[in-house]
């Protein structure tokens, strides 16, 4: 890796050169590098006139090329959406595929997967594989595995799919905004030699991503951000972008040293929000809250039958949801079969956690599934809403009884 | 169900008829509809003219009638009742039968209970069996399994106690108030087969009921919903309540359509406290706060002794109990006996949760057990207070100390 | 004990007789109590004329004198000391011979242990052993088992060191700011027999205290104590301590008499920060915030290799560390082996928790340790920073990546 800082330092004091510096580095992506541990290519400047990534594509090292295994591949574009919680209550995100959460992925163990995450925000972004034991350099982590995919770039990533088990995937950048908004998803590793399914036999089985929101955090975040880019393309623009402050290091030791040494802070998100001031106001399963529900989230079973859930936690909240009228038995945390399944009926699920439960039908009726904390059952503090969803037996039509009026105030 | 919106929407266009309506509800509670769907009788007005609550008798079907099975009868009155947390703080709640929490149930794996529940205040209520597996129509769901209980109703719940273990129950409308100060208590399922029993021999048992409430938060909520019936008993007076602002629907359909399409949100606690502000600042054990202990919180033991201790966490908060120089055995989660009990010193107890644990009475002394988030250690601020309580030997009379001045500022 | 209130108060109400009731206190410190639950000379006045705890040493009842048992002796001293989280956040905080954690204890199960603690500190301190089954009255809860060690006072704590685990200790008194911040540390007891190492053959062995500061929290209370403790000595100067107010009791039933009928509060922490306004803006691993890492706390691992890694949270907050790339097996939970160690990628470790975790050399790479609430991966609201670290394989030197510009705002 040749690219220089003291002559980049240089280019800048010479003449006020403005630009000259991003051709500088432009060179580098270029492929001037002969360092043995540095793939060519990767990393470059947004929005510059001597570089941009629109249409790059980076292709780390770690993995087998194409040809080599047979790849299953996936097509992931991160893009801002708007996205609707419930009636009325709409709210603008970072998504994967506009869709909120990303699309749950359905593969076999085993499975070489390639995914080409493509960034069509000005933002960057990573994709991290939580629970998927894969190749490092495929981890996802920015500044950490990777340099972060810059917008327009198209980064592939590669690996098998293992082990077994209700995983799920997340944006790595910026992760307070990003993912506790949206950009998350389940990434379901099937097995053939699966012991629940051996231990419970079922057909059905539901995935229920929990989200929990604070609307204003995410607004004020992604209007902070998006004023930022435009004031650093005007900077770009004026060639008055400062090498330290805005983050270029030759090396990762270079990094470290400037973080631990200097007090450097990476410019992820410098003065937005800080985390005192996030506090959720809306909590959904699979992008939606109560009474809005999606029709994925709602648990369907026929007396007699067991079916799975999946609960992913794909926000920043903690849940604890409670089945009614059931015992279930929980057979799987993290994606991984438990020694001992035990019978529960409320399961908490934090930040971080997949947990797989099997629910038998042998109860006949229309039941609730909900956090127990009640303060997350409301959309903006309005009770009932937010995280709640309903296990509902086929031939159970209504409830049985008359809604009345329920004046109160 | 005959009980028919556009003709009520006539009714109240037609010359200011003011009331007539309520006539039209009343003749539906009369058994007008043949519906098979919807037993008659229930769901009403309060305090109107033509129609009222009080007296009413609603029997849910789902259970065997009188008689034809041995009911084990309870009554539980709903009612407003000032509780005392510790010496000097007081708070009026919804209770049940005026105490906090409410009484202890101890019954029968397999018994059959019968509930008599009487709403003698002006707000809506239910029973939720958390935890119990009994037929959906008596699962105290509102505007789910049932029609909220309305001032002056008397709802019969039947079921059979079971499955054996620790379990719960607590109103199950607007929650977030309800549940979080009082509306809550244990219910204890024996069974004369209990492998915990068996595998740990013991003859006491204690029952610690956790609760997290914000004081000023249930002050508030009380009163704007005083306050809020106030106006709607006036607006009734004056004939101007609105149908669909106020929760009339024919058929659990239609409100799930109005809900999900239209943003309908059933007025449970429209406009009042939004969640994000609650922030418990009293903890409390069976209502009461350290140092004001109620005697049935603590444990007596003797040396060779083993006790059982059932942690209910009946409120909105999250306990992490810790027991002083003692490894006790975490031997039940839900109620449920684990297949494998646990050595363990500190158990968290989130919402929904409870969990049996036995001491072994094997070093002898006084000893602390208490939430080991000392923030939780407080009354409003003040440290030592909130969730603790001892575990006391028998023969140990005093501390081995002599206290003295702690004067610090 | 012969100190009498009533005595105490007719002293005071003598001639404005200022002091006179110190030397009373005074003379039952010298041994004048022929109660046998008692041993004499506990507790003290501090800075008074008649009396103070400088150089006073405090042996309690309950374990075997110096020669009888082989003691392997600590010393431990209550300090003020300056500490940073990472470059240029620091805070003054209570702590234990001047670190951030205290010092990790590595002792074998069964050893004679002897701690020696000097309060060097104006404020009331003392020390309990958390998970360790010891005499109660070396259990180091104050106006409970012992009295607050006084400033200058050294108290020693005896006892043997079991069961086997990971333990720890911390600061009892006025806890919320004394835990919360920094006055806690390892316990680790060694067993030869150990059934983990059995399972998992290990050579290195990481500790990891977890925590979760308010930095603006600790400055405040740390200063109105010091504030308090000013005028604390003014009024002795004066005489006009009021002995009520300021904690004297006779016995301890005097005390929990007053407490629960007269609503007396200890003077612990009355009118300081509410626990309301306590919220967490940095988190550390052993003292240090990423990217800051203290060295103890980066996991290096060979290819083949296990390691044990002990989580302890000595802290308020809830965290949930989630491994990248591996699932690591958990071994133990409040120090005692798990009777089934299970497989897991992400581990939740709530206030008062320990827990032991086996990493298994797999899958060569540079990976992340962290909480994944992402908002305490934050120093004081700036992303990424807070609880992390990461696990290195031996070998791997560089990340696999050119870190590039990250202008994004």
């Amino acid at each position: 890796m040749s690219w220089n800082r003291r002559g980049l330092l240089k280019g800048l004091a010479a003449a006020g050169a403005g630009l000259a510096w991003l051709g500088n580095r432009s060179a580098r992506a270029a492929g001037e590098s002969g360092h043995a541990e540095y793939p060519p290519g990767q990393g470059s400047m947004m929005y510059s006139p001597g570089h941009n990534m629109i249409g790059a594509r980076t292709e780390p090292s770690g993995a087998p090329p194409d040809g080599a295994v047979p790849y299953r591949t996936f097509r992931m574009n991160f893009e801002i959406a708007e996205h609707e919680l419930l009636a009325g209550v709409k709210m603008k995100a970072f998504t994967f595929n506009g869709r909120v959460p990303g699309p749950v992925f359905r593969v076999k163990e085993g499975e070489w997967i390639k995914v080409e995450a493509t960034n069509r925000t000005e933002e960057m972004h990573t994709i991290h594989w939580h629970g998927v034991d894969l190749p490092y350099t495929m981890d996802g982590v920015p500044m950490g595995t990777q340099d972060p995919i810059h917008p327009g770039e198209t980064f592939v990533y590669r690996f098998q799919a293992r082990p077994a088990g209700t995983r799920f995937y997340h944006c790595h950048w910026g992760t307070p905004l990003h993912m506790s908004s949206a950009l998350h998803g389940a990434f379901i590793v099937d097995s053939d030699n699966d012991p629940i399914r051996k231990a419970f036999p079922y057909e059905r089985d539901y995935v229920l991503v929990l989200e929990a929101i604070d609307l204003e955090f995410t607004r004020d975040e992604l209007n902070a951000l998006l004023e930022g880019m435009k004031q650093v393309n005007r900077q770009m623009a004026r060639g008055s972008l400062h090498p330290f402050t805005h983050g270029f290091f030759r090396t990762y030791a270079e990094l470290e040293r400037a973080m631990s040494k200097d007090g450097y802070v990476p410019p992820y998100l410098p003065g937005v929000a800080p985390q005192r001031r996030w506090q959720a106001n809306f909590f959904a399963i699979n992008g939606r809250s109560f009474p809005a529900m999606a029709p994925e989230s709602l648990l369907s079973i026929r007396k007699g039958e067991w079916i799975r859930v999946r609960l992913i936690n794909g926000g920043m909240g903690s849940h604890h949801m409670h089945l009614h009228g059931h015992q279930f038995v929980h057979v799987a945390e993290d994606g991984n079969p438990l020694p001992q399944p035990k019978r529960m009926n409320t399961i908490s699920v934090f930040p971080g956690k997949t947990h797989d439960i099997m629910i038998h039908g042998d109860n006949p009726g229309f039941w609730h599934f909900h956090d127990h904390n009640s303060f997350q059952n409301m959309n903006n503090g309005v009770y009932p809403g937010g995280m709640m969803t309903h296990l509902m037996y086929e031939g159970i039509k209504n409830p049985p009884y008359v809604p009345s009026i329920s004046v109160i105030q």
